[in-house]
């Protein structure tokens, strides 16, 4: 072991490898997303400061914004008491985080027993991926 | 199925039946800590205004503040895209979420490659919980 990775040890993954990690905007302190992290993606993520996850569905490392250019600039890396959940404050780049091309994933608010969007969508996904 | 369950069938649990879902105070919009929630810890959730989690070490539903007084009253729930992930605003009673005394559990921030603690406990865990 690296006397380096103390930092990355402290840190507690699940039995599949991965904890949750949230991007809040480190300005508005809106929550942006949430999505899941391997020790390579969190150390991809402390060594370039741009949000690296690991997506389930892929099974791969995933430098968020690489495709549409909404990278996150990590501005700071907080963990919580069980060492078992990561708080990124950044930096969204393009001020759209979710795929939908809406500012933040959870754009979906409770109104009585129904869910309502309530965040507008900045651009077309189309527009975003044009790769895809 | 009821009717009134359609809200809760949007929600998607993953293969344990669980989903994280994030507390937010309401006004600092500080991200005071993750727990899980069950499909009946939602329910009671959204019955009672009060934040009840699912405690994965004792398998059983946590009406957090149950002991410590330091219930959150749920101002707004908010659902992501994927359905995968609840992120509830609330009024944080106390103004305590974390076990060791602190306002938030992401008490920990990475200031080079060391996790420093940056958050003062305001109250004694052994004040908090007199009856463990």
């Amino acid at each position: 072991m690296n006397q380096t990775d103390a930092h990355l040890d402290a840190i507690k993954f699940d039995d599949q490898g991965l904890l949750p990690a949230i991007a809040q905007d480190a300005i508005t302190k809106d929550v942006l997303m949430v999505a899941w992290m391997n020790r390579n993606a969190v150390a991809e993520t402390l060594r370039t400061g741009e949000a690296h996850y690991f997506s389930r569905s892929r099974q791969a490392l995933w430098h968020k914004g690489e495709q549409s250019g909404h990278v996150q600039h990590v501005i700071e890396v907080r963990l919580d008491c069980d060492g078992d959940v990561l708080l990124l404050l950044v930096d969204q780049v393009g001020g759209i985080a979710c795929h939908t091309g809406r500012s933040s994933c959870f754009f979906r608010v409770l109104q009585g027993q129904t869910w309502q969007d309530d965040l507008e969508v900045l651009k077309d996904p189309s527009e975003i991926y044009k790769d895809d």
